[in-house]
């Protein structure tokens, strides 16, 4: 699913690449490759094909445009005015290797071709590619999503689970409910797996980040407690907190909707969860 | 037009701010309000109109997108990074009044938002809907649109024509084409007359900026001087470039195609044209 998801962004890679400003062109290149686990949309794609699959080249659209629209907002996430990050997936930030004119711009650009690999791929599922670019834009938009999320760091008084559900959620559910979407299939079953998924992502960042394992991490960690920003293993800690990730996990696998390909995402859900767990703490926590 | 234009942008405002964090909410609405003059909207409407006009919904959503699209450039190029501005339209810029993190945020959050619109309209009409998606996100991208215009900037050997379609033509052959695919026409004979519009537009903007007249620009002057980028008064010299200026306009105004508005259209673009010329050089070089 990795090399599927990896392959379809090199291709929409190439397309914008082509023409483009050179430096621009390698920075873009450069804030997508090599990428991370491309979490999102593999469960965006595993989805898709439990609903039956029937559109491949639109699932393949959709799960790269959340991939990209999650790598923009890393690379400007990582900008000085926010997290003035050096290091991301374990290589140096954009910003760092290109300079913040370029970085602003890769996001921005990245953005951008999100929404118009969705619409290339659209033209033979029109109704399906226009409520998939709406799920998209409510997914990182102003209002509860990803922009909506980096937003409350900056506000006096952060409501914590709408915080966490706009910075971290928003992506998981629209992948859940994208992948279905794409297959034509009802949207509204499969938010509560998405919610599930994204919550336990957000604990094992919290774990990855408090536990200082930046090598696991790929970028620079002891951020919560430095910025003093909310985490579940403050909350919790550190063996509640894998307890609440664990119980997570299966709640996300208890809410695979029914759908041909039902047994099979469930187990896939389970997997892929458990790689969430930091491999120091199964070792130390099993 | 600018008041149907002004209307559909406040609601489409509105809607995002509700929900969002409030300083947030804050800042997107000081990035579109009050605006410069819609010229790009304005002139969307006024081919969809020209067009038939059968879609008002579609071709409000899709003018509101071009603006919010224009408004997030404006936003991100005045940053500390790009031009470093204290002014945009007569008054601070957005990072001026609330800080850098908001003002990439704002930017970020208002292209989300220009599809979000596209998308929420485009269910009555979902074939229009996807190639409209692409038109705009074409105009604004990383290969030809504002994106890559604004990363010409940061290379060592810019291509002047392909530097000016792409910072500036881009978002005007997409208003003219957009105009006429609202309206459910073939885009391609209004292409020709938003270029010639985009470059006189261009022309007069290097008019404000040479002539040092701040007042009527609302923004910081001298800057290509200051920066030595290329512009028309240092090729034409003032009374060449405004010269070049009246010949663009009278270029555009003959490439409106065939449609049932074409003579009111026509006059529009003539007058919208003139209004580009700066006031205090009408006076003298009239």
């Amino acid at each position: 699913m990795k090399t599927r998801v990896d392959a379809a962004l090199l291709n929409v890679l190439a397309r914008a690449q082509d023409g483009a400003p050179p430096r621009l062109a390698g920075a873009l290149h450069y804030a997508v490759f090599p990428g991370g686990a491309r979490i999102r949309p593999r469960l965006c794609l595993a989805v898709a094909e439990a609903c039956g699959g029937d559109a491949p080249a639109l699932a393949d659209a959709v799960a790269c445009g959340l991939e990209l629209l999650h790598c923009a907002s890393l690379v400007h996430d990582d900008l000085p005015c926010f997290d003035d990050a050096d290091l991301r997936r374990g290589k140096p930030s954009v910003h760092r290797v290109y300079g913040e004119a370029l970085a602003v711009l890769v996001g921005d650009g990245l953005i951008v071709l999100a929404f118009e690999t969705l619409a290339r791929a659209g033209v033979v599922a029109p109704e399906r590619c226009v409520a998939l670019t709406a799920t998209l834009a409510r997914a990182v938009g102003a209002t509860q999503g990803l922009v909506a999320g980096q937003a409350w760091e900056s506000e006096p008084h952060v409501p914590l689970e709408q915080y966490h559900r706009a910075k971290t959620g928003s992506l998981f559910t629209a992948a859940t409910m994208a992948g279905a979407m794409a297959a034509g299939r009802d949207p509204i079953p499969w938010r509560a797996m998405g919610e599930r998924l994204g919550e336990a992502y957000q604990v094992a960042d919290d774990l990855l980040d408090a536990l200082a394992l930046p090598d696991e991490a790929g970028k620079p960690t002891s951020q919560d407690a430095i910025r003093a920003r909310p985490n579940a293993v403050a909350t919790f800690g550190v063996l509640g907190a894998v307890a609440r990730l664990r119980e997570l996990v299966a709640q996300a696998a208890d809410a695979v909707p029914e759908c041909p390909g039902k047994g099979p995402l469930r187990e896939l859900v389970l997997q892929m969860a458990e790689r969430l767990v930091p491999a120091s703490l199964k070792q130390s926590a099993a």
